[in-house]
């Protein structure tokens, strides 16, 4: 039976109306009051563009406080929120508004000549700038959720190379929220400094989480490692969400002490490099790994701050949102299977991908993983082939499809390569009998892969290294890419 | 759809070992760890003498660690926990046997002639001293529960006399620990002082609530004022949960100040008289009144502790694990009702009852309330005629049933009259034509009757006064017992 969820943000507006809700840059912060308020009008202003109930609501637009209002609004119209990627390219975007078929895009200043043609690609109407606001009452606005109802649609790219939308509902973002403060702890004064971008589920469960506490968010709308380290040492800041490069480039920004009220730096969405940790540590950062997924509505397991000490390395507990199965035996690496509240009910759209994910009730995450004897999960590899590069996800089938599609190029394989800052870097191996010049691949590239996706090296090579069934092995592959290009552009 | 929940006390046996479960008295504490290991060996004694999964374990016993290890164990063996209420007649718990049916029932020392008895009249196998353990491996333990899956049921007097088993789930819990927590905040070092009666849902929900958070709980076996003020004054303990008579005895045992590590005083299960809460503030408790029901797995509304000072004689506002209405406009009285994830989904083998409480997917609590214009709940009356004395529910009907089995009473009508200590006192009105003494009514009831149900005063009167419907005005009985009744005997 499904349980009605009372309106988080309606009952942080009555409850904490003066609170901060969200502080962004230097500008003064909006208070639960405030936010609700302009949450209410962009309701209005999306029900008077026809918005209901249960109908989509895109985001193409960077970090900003009306991206955040513009998701409070959607929820208070009961619709559906879906944050959109704005390193996409309008091919990419016009795919996944295809599956979403979204009443209505919304886009700021950067991103409307983006968002116009990636909606015009996919037969929308013209998206709309934010804030999309008005005096008229229009809407309906609801106080209470249905905990299995969508709160959002979250893409990640599949394995195949098509993006699947991870619908998760407003239970999964309360258990996901509820489980985190069990863990990590909450205090009233909190304040959660976000700098993910809000396209991706590390970044949009902040607000989210913030709004379910009643605490604040202090938005960044783009990542700078000097803006980042100044509000850690400003002694607001007390939690901060971070991908390895990120916490990387916070450490080489600068040469002082972190000593900061922070209760936690958590640390996902990829591999830690070895050593990386533990100079976040000896700075005085309070890093705790933790392993999370966009189907499981982020953190699954996290370090509690009390044992990141003794376990570096690890990714933690499982939080009490989720149970995590590994597929073997304890100290054996096996797939990580997940189950529990916060895992999403499935992919938008999608029956075949939500049947092919889960067996017996468990997601098969696809990622590799082992438990110690205290449970404690450690993350081998995450799934199979995909490459992690910035903490962005790039899936190898996508970019060898766009490879491919170059006349002359017989086969390719994408691997990632070790790469200090970036984690990982996309590389190519290309096997081509014609005379096809490389060079000229890459802008044939731009125009259909985000600019992450892009290898920054194609070699060729005579033939793919296979398995006797035929499937290209990318441990080989990976190894001779790493000696050809030993050293890599440093750009992304 | 249900999602799976990791059970709590494994979860935290794992993460939490060394961490102290259970505090009682000056004896060692128990960790998480070894709370698990007794669980599981009470586990293996539940399998051993045929409990399996979904099937009653009732308890018929004080509070002390034994009776928490036996509700952990229920829950390994995904078994059903029934505590009963120790104050009952035997005949009194022999008709929630008989409604719940336990596989086994469990007492302790003090308790087994009453547990035998009871057991006897309900034609259930003998009771079962705790700790009922084995080393022999007979259980499947679990390590995950449906979240609709039955934890407990707990028996409330229904308003017509007849018991009724409130149905709680392991997702009731969930939603209302969490909800808890997200309004007074958490702290790993928490220690939650449990002097209720554990058949209460206000103290069965401390253990299950600290295990949720891995926190310690400090077991009273029973409430002694002089003890609680020691445990309060010592520094460790952070929370407390009483109600109203047990603040006032709290006050009454001494003349020193309070000030210590408490974060909040939880003063709920009936209405607060006008004073007690300034008293205690001013004697250094951080009292937050709260209102709750069975029906909603403990807290409803709750003062946060920030606004305690500002809000006193208001329950506060609605916890995130329900909403609350009132049947009225913002100021005007009505009826309460609620829904949201704490709330129960009925009652057990009792689809009539579980009909008539639900409206439209609300519980309609019975209870009395309004709301000010910014959402403070503030409670006029318990449902209708229920009278609350000393945190025990009474209904007026069943001790009306009970007098008007005595030959020559023709029409009785019971009322709670105000009481400094208790809050309310249970008195009654008859009508008897018949030379009938008062006198040895009472001896009779008590065979049947728990003792706080018991009227501390009986006055003959000529009639009632009815309405013009024929319904007894109590309201009117109530003034002129409270008149007869100027001095009240003190002992309940």
């Amino acid at each position: 039976m499904s349980a009605m969820l009372p309106d988080w943000l309606t009952h942080r507006a009555r409850g904490l109306p003066r609170v901060t809700a969200i502080a962004a840059g230097r500008r003064r912060g909006l208070s639960y009051a405030a936010l609700y308020e302009y949450a209410v009008r962009q309701a209005h202003g999306l029900a008077a563009v026809g918005v209901g109930p249960g109908e989509r609501v895109a985001a193409i637009a960077g970090t900003s406080s009306d991206f955040v209002i513009a998701m409070h609004a959607t929820t208070l119209v009961d619709a559906i929120f879906v944050p959109l990627n704005v390193r996409l390219t309008a091919h990419e975007l016009a795919e996944q508004l295809r599956n979403a078929e979204p009443a209505v895009v919304l886009c700021d200043l950067h991103c409307e000549a983006l968002a116009v043609e990636a909606a015009a690609l996919a037969g929308l109407s013209k998206p709309f700038r934010m804030p999309l606001e008005t005096e008229e009452e229009k809407a309906q606005i609801v106080e209470a959720h249905d905990s299995e109802s969508c709160h959002s649609i979250v893409y990640t790219s599949g394995t195949a190379g098509h993006a699947k939308g991870v619908v998760l509902t407003y239970g999964n973002f309360w258990a996901s929220a509820s489980a985190s403060a069990l863990n990590l702890g909450l205090d009233p004064s909190d304040r959660w400094l976000a700098c993910l971008p809000l396209n991706h589920v590390g970044g949009l469960s902040i607000p989210i989480r913030s709004a379910i506490y009643g605490t604040t968010v202090e938005l960044h709308s783009r990542f700078e490692p000097d803006a980042v380290n100044r509000a850690v040492r400003s002694g607001d800041v007390t939690l901060l969400s971070v991908v390895p490069t990120m916490l990387r480039r916070m450490l080489n920004a600068d040469d002082l002490s972190f000593g900061s009220s922070l209760r936690a730096v958590l640390v996902g969405g990829g591999p830690v490099a070895p050593g990386l940790l533990e100079r976040a540590t000896e700075r005085g950062l309070p890093v705790v790994q933790t392993y999370g997924l966009t189907e499981a509505c982020s953190q699954v397991t996290t370090l509690a701050p009390s044992e990141a000490m003794s376990h570096l390395g690890s990714a933690g507990r499982a939080l009490l949102s989720a149970e995590v199965r590994v597929d073997a035996s304890v100290g054996e690496a096996g797939e990580i299977l997940i189950r529990g509240p916060a895992v999403t009910t499935g992919y938008f759209r999608n029956p075949e991908a939500t049947k092919a994910a889960f067996s017996d009730g468990w997601l098969q995450t696809g990622d590799i993983g082992f438990f110690d004897k205290d449970a404690f999960l450690t993350v081998l590899d995450r799934r199979d082939d995909v490459i992690i590069s910035g903490g962005e996800n790039v899936y190898p089938a996508e970019v060898e499809a766009a490879l491919l599609a170059y006349p002359g190029i017989e086969a390719a394989a994408v691997v990632g390569v070790s790469d200090d800052e970036w984690g990982q870097r996309v590389v190519a191996a290309v096997v081509s009998h014609l005379p096809v010049e490389l060079d000229r691949v890459e802008p044939l590239l731009r125009s259909r892969l985000a600019g992450y996706k892009i290898p920054v090296g194609i070699e060729r090579f005579d033939a793919l290294p296979t398995t006797s069934s035929g499937k290209v092995q990318r441990r080989f592959v990976r190894q001779q890419m790493a000696k050809r290009l030993a050293k890599l552009p440093s750009k992304q």
